[in-house]
C-alpha cells in the first residue's frame, strides 16, 4: 500500500495557523512524524485561507523537502497552484488531483505528461460525483483514457472514486467497493487505486472503525493506496494485516514489526 | 451477522475439565457470557477426549438449555453424537457439520429433513481441504444439490469454504473471498455461508487482529454467518462496522450502543 498523508494541510487548524505564521518548524516536525508514522507520500495543501495560495504551496514544500525524502502530492484544485508547488519540488512529485470536467481534465493530463508527474483522477464530472459504480467505472475509464492519449503512462495514474461520509451516504461504500473492483479490469498494467479516506467518517464517533474497517475492505478489492492518517494505530496495524492476508506483505508472527521497520 | 460462539468446545482446557467433572455451573457460566456477547448460538463441541461423546453431548446440551435460549449449534463430525444431542434439544437447531463425502452427506441431509434442522456443509471431500476457488464452488454446489433433493430448504444451508492458518496458508484468504462471493450466486434464494473464525490465526500473535480484519472482508464479500469468539471486543466492534458499512444495520453516531442493545 501506497500511503499518502493527510495532515500537511491548511483545513486542519494548527496547519493553517503554522502557514499563516510562517512556523517552520511546526510543518517540518508534522511532515517528519508522519514519515515516521509510516508515510511514503505527504498531500500538500495550503487550505482555503492561505491568502497568496501559489506563495503559501511554494512555502509548504520548500519547508517539508529541508526534512523529508518523501514523495510530495500537490493538493489544490487550480492547476496553477500545483504548478507553483512543482516548481520547487526537486523530486518526481504527485498531482491531487483533477477531475474528469474538461477543459482541466485535458490541461492537468498534459502538465502531468510534461512533468513526469503521477496524477489522481477524480470520478466526477460536470454531472457531479456519480452514486452508481457504472458512472464511476465509466469516468475512471474516460480519465484514464485522457491520461493515454496526453502521454501520461497508466502506472502514473491514480483514479480515486470519492469517498463519502457514512452519515449521509450509507449505501456509498458497497458501491466504492465495487468501483475499486472494476477499475483494476480497466487496462493492463491497470491504474493504481486511491481513497481519501477520512471523508468516509467526517463527523462520526467512531472515525478509527469506520476508517480502518473500511480500508481492510478496500485492499481486499484492490485499492492499492490511500490518503490517511498514519498516526491511528488501529488504521495502520488494519492496513498492514489487510496487506499480509491479501499475500501482499509476507506473514511472519512479527509482521507488524516486520512491516514497519 | 448470525453469531455463533465458538468457546462451549471439549478442545478448551477449561471446558473439557468441566465436562469431565460434570461441572453445569461452569458451562452455563460460560454459555451466557458468550450469549451476553453477542453469539444468537452456541456451538456444542464435547471435544475429542470425552469418554462417551454421545452421553457428554447430551449433557452439555441440558446443561446449556437451562440457562440460554440460543440455538445451539451440535458440532461433531459423527451423526450418531449429533442425533443424540438432537434428542436432548428443546428447540430447532443447527448441525455443524456434515462435508461433501458420501455417504455422509446423504445421511447428514435425510436428517437435517427429517428434523427441520439448519446444517453447516464443509467444502472438503474424498479428496480433502480444496486449495482453490473453483473447487470450493463446486463442491458448495455438489452440498446445496444434495440439500435440495433430500427437502433441506437453501435456507437452512450454511456453506463453510474452510479457513485454513495464515501462516502456513497464506495464498488461502483470497481464494476464500472469492468463493464466499460465488456461493451467493449459487442459489435463488442463496445459501448462508458461514466460516470457522479462529482457524484463520491458529499459533498466530496477532489473533484478534488478523480474525478481525478477515472478518471485515468475508462480510464485504457476502459472509452472513460466523462461528467465533464474542468476547473479543475488537472482534465485535469490527464486525458491527462492517455490517454497517454494507448498509446491513442503520448508521447513528452509537450504532455500536445500538446494534449491542
Amino acid at each position: 500500500m501506497y500511503v499518502i498523508s493527510e495532515r500537511v494541510n491548511g483545513m486542519f487548524k494548527k496547519v493553517k495557523k503554522a502557514i499563516a505564521e510562517k512556523d517552520k518548524k511546526a510543518i517540518q516536525e508534522l511532515a517528519k512524524k508522519q514519515v515516521d508514522c509510516g508515510s511514503q507520500a505527504l498531500d500538500i495543501n495550503v487550505g482555503t485561507a492561505a491568502d497568496d495560495p501559489e506563495k503559501a504551496m511554494v512555502w509548504l514544500v520548500e519547508a517539508v523537502q529541508e526534512v523529508t525524502e518523501a514523495t510530495l502530492c500537490l493538493d489544490n484544485p487550480k492547476l496553477e497552484v500545483i504548478k507553483a508547488g512543482a516548481e520547487a519540488c526537486k523530486k518526481p512529485f504527485l498531482i491531487n488531483s483533477t477531475t474528469a470536467k474538461e477543459p482541466d481534465l485535458g490541461q492537468f493530463m498534459t502538465f502531468a505528461a510534461e512533468k513526469g508527474a503521477s496524477i489522481i483522477g477524480l470520478t466526477l464530472d460536470e454531472k457531479g460525483v456519480p452514486n452508481t459504480t457504472e458512472a464511476r467505472v465509466e469516468i475512471g475509464a474516460r480519465i484514464l483514457t485522457s491520461a493515454m492519449e496526453h502521454g501520461v503512462p497508466t502506472d502514473k495514474v491514480y483514479i480515486d472514486p470519492i469517498t463519502l461520509p457514512i452519515n449521509v451516504a450509507q449505501d456509498q461504500p458497497q458501491k466504492m467497493l465495487k468501483s475499486i473492483e472494476q477499475f483494476t479490469m480497466l487496462s493492463d498494467p491497470p491504474p493504481h487505486i486511491v481513497i481519501g479516506l477520512s471523508n468516509l467518517s467526517q463527523r462520526c464517533k467512531e472515525k478509527s472503525l469506520l476508517n480502518s474497517v473500511f480500508l481492510a475492505m478496500c485492499i481486499a478489492s484492490g485499492l492499492d493506496a490511500a490518503i490517511l492518517d498514519p498516526e491511528d494505530e488501529l488504521l495502520m496495524n488494519t492496513m498492514i494485516t489487510a496487506e499480509v492476508l491479501m499475500n501482499k506483505a509476507i506473514y511472519s508472527d512479527d509482521y507488524l514489526k516486520a512491516y514497519k521497520a
